[in-house]
């Protein structure tokens, strides 16, 4: 019953997140959380704001997070916006730079809520098809368009568009905005933060979902010219004043500052993708390049939605979709040495069926 | 330089938060927060979820926290709806249901947070001017409306529409949806929230951040009937799957959970209130009734900005809204029984002057 509901919201599909198991322990790879917990340092920020300050708001323009961001990235404090989770960031960033009536171009396989924000705002789009190896046709992205959203390392692929690449597009669209979400950039592909100073037209998005191990706290941001940038202020402050609440300011502060615990939490994670890429190829499946805390891979014997069940059925969780073109992939986030092994022993006993 | 901005957002004007000090310690009494601490029992909550948990995202549905408010108020979890602060929640079902082309109605003064909501979705809305003594002319909100939002007690004044009211308001608005915003009503106002059942048409807005002594924590919440619950669900699912965080969620089911330490604080909030207006009635001002957190005070001899001004000088902040018909007025939130009667000696030292 939809009697009440806004016209412009009766035919939405909202996203649909991975499941959050509550009745069961898995090996959960289906959300490309971080196997590895937050840096204490973040916990004891925390435990030292969890106090009487609670009852007050919070600061609405994230001034110590955002200079501890601007600090890590080499910017200026008014490159950088913050908000609830990068989902939230890039929601109102699709508010802020897209126009309706201007087409919106990304493509056909990449993070599912990009459709789901324009259609939600009203915003016309077109989805472009990705070459069959999965990369982008970048000459489509040339020109003519009402803004460009290219999510690098894309999801669910893994894949990486160079910067080279990535300058072309900006180049070719200087009257647009070019949003690169790189929520998955920590883990090996090269960022375009660089390029910020030189293009008054880049939008980059960060999370601290994934590398930062903070998935339960929802930090999002982003970097770009000051112009920019006040564009998502001004949406955000007539919708939502304070979006991050005190602990997860303070927590977000923290882990940008951990600079030690990034590095080695991230490298353990890289290397045991590597080394999980290795086994599974062992065992027959097709492996997409990867820079990105997940990987993308086929097997030529099962479905993706056998192999999943199978998985689930062995206490593995990962992520099926069930859409044209990566309908026989699953996406596997990576866990840690131990979580693999298991993934890998699941695999290969799903294979002997 | 807007070149970037979307159309849609380059007129709009931001909602102003009230200052947040960073250098000085003063008396805040300038955004209705609560002079006393979260309850003991929520920073418990806090300290036992802030763990290892936080690298995995938060449930999407915050299933615990919507049981423990339906438990309170008697209602099913399918009528309850939680977001980022009840400012995220109206703003969401600003979105939800209210369409372009259809008149939304609400006072002249009131929470100056719903123009900027209509303004930043495109919606059409009137503002209904209050009678002189800031009183709702409820014949005005009976029907051929595209929606009706009405704060309760309002803000800024403190002022209470009876039940009554409501219920004549909703029986002549039956094919649009009458939002009430609830933000102060615990502290001595009766609640709409026995009419959902009643009413399809019925969306009471509530937040913990006044209350519940949590505005650091950004938790506020809707109820009304499973359909119009499913509609906010959709739009916030269409934008952020998890607008709050794993501490956020812990806090906000402790909180609304101990019902004693509330009922202790709210009472103690509301017997500083009414001596405070006795002792302010001494110094020769006005003081409208309240049933809020909060006075709404004017006096004979000083502008509303000079009051401001003068109060900041001796370290109280209070809010001066520097608009029409209500630029006399200072809202003071209500603090501790010293904090009132520092702000009253200072009232009474301006005077002198």
């Amino acid at each position: 019953m939809k009697q009440f509901w806004s016209e412009r919201i009766k035919n939405l599909v909202p996203y649909t997140p991975g499941e959050q198991p509550k009745d069961r322990v898995f090996i959960k790879l289906n959300t490309n959380e971080n196997p590895y917990p937050p840096s204490p340092k973040v916990i004891a920020a925390i435990e030292n704001a969890a106090g009487e300050g609670l009852r007050l708001y919070p600061d609405p323009e994230a001034t110590a997070l955002r200079q501890a961001i601007a600090d890590y990235h080499g910017l200026k404090p008014e490159q950088v916006f913050c908000g609830n989770g990068s989902d939230e960031v890039l929601g109102l960033c699709f508010y802020a730079f897209f126009t309706p009536g201007k087409k919106v171009v990304f493509p056909d396989i990449t993070y599912s809520f990009y459709p789901v924000y324009t259609e939600l705002f009203g915003l016309d789009y077109e989805e472009i098809p990705l070459n069959e190896d999965f990369s982008l046709p970048v000459d489509q992205f040339l020109g003519g368009n009402g803004g460009v959203v290219i999510c690098n390392p894309n999801a669910p692929t893994g894949r990486t568009l160079p910067l080279a690449d990535i300058r072309r597009i900006l180049d070719a669209n200087p009257d647009v905005v070019v949003l690169v979400d790189e929520a998955y950039a920590d883990f090996g592909a090269q960022s375009a933060v660089d390029l910020i100073n030189e293009y008054p037209n880049l939008v980059v998005v960060c999370t601290m979902s994934k590398s930062r191990s903070l998935a339960g706290m929802r930090i999002g941001y982003a970097l770009g010219n000051a112009d920019l940038i006040a564009g998502v202020n001004c949406v955000k402050n007539s919708f939502n004043s304070y979006p991050l609440d005190r602990l997860a300011l303070a927590a977000g502060e923290a882990a940008i500052r951990d600079v030690e615990y990034f590095e080695q939490t991230r490298r353990n994670i890289m290397r045991t993708r590597d080394n999980t890429i290795v086994r599974l190829k062992e065992l027959g499946f097709c492996v997409q390049d990867s820079n990105a805390n997940f990987i993308f891979i086929t097997h030529p014997d099962k479905s993706g939605q056998e192999l999943q069940q199978g998985l689930r059925d062995r206490g593995v969780l990962v992520r099926w979709f069930n859409k044209p073109r990566i309908d026989r992939y699953l996406r596997v986030s990576i866990g840690t040495d131990e979580d693999m092994e298991k993934m890998c022993a699941a695999c290969e006993d799903i294979l002997k069926g």
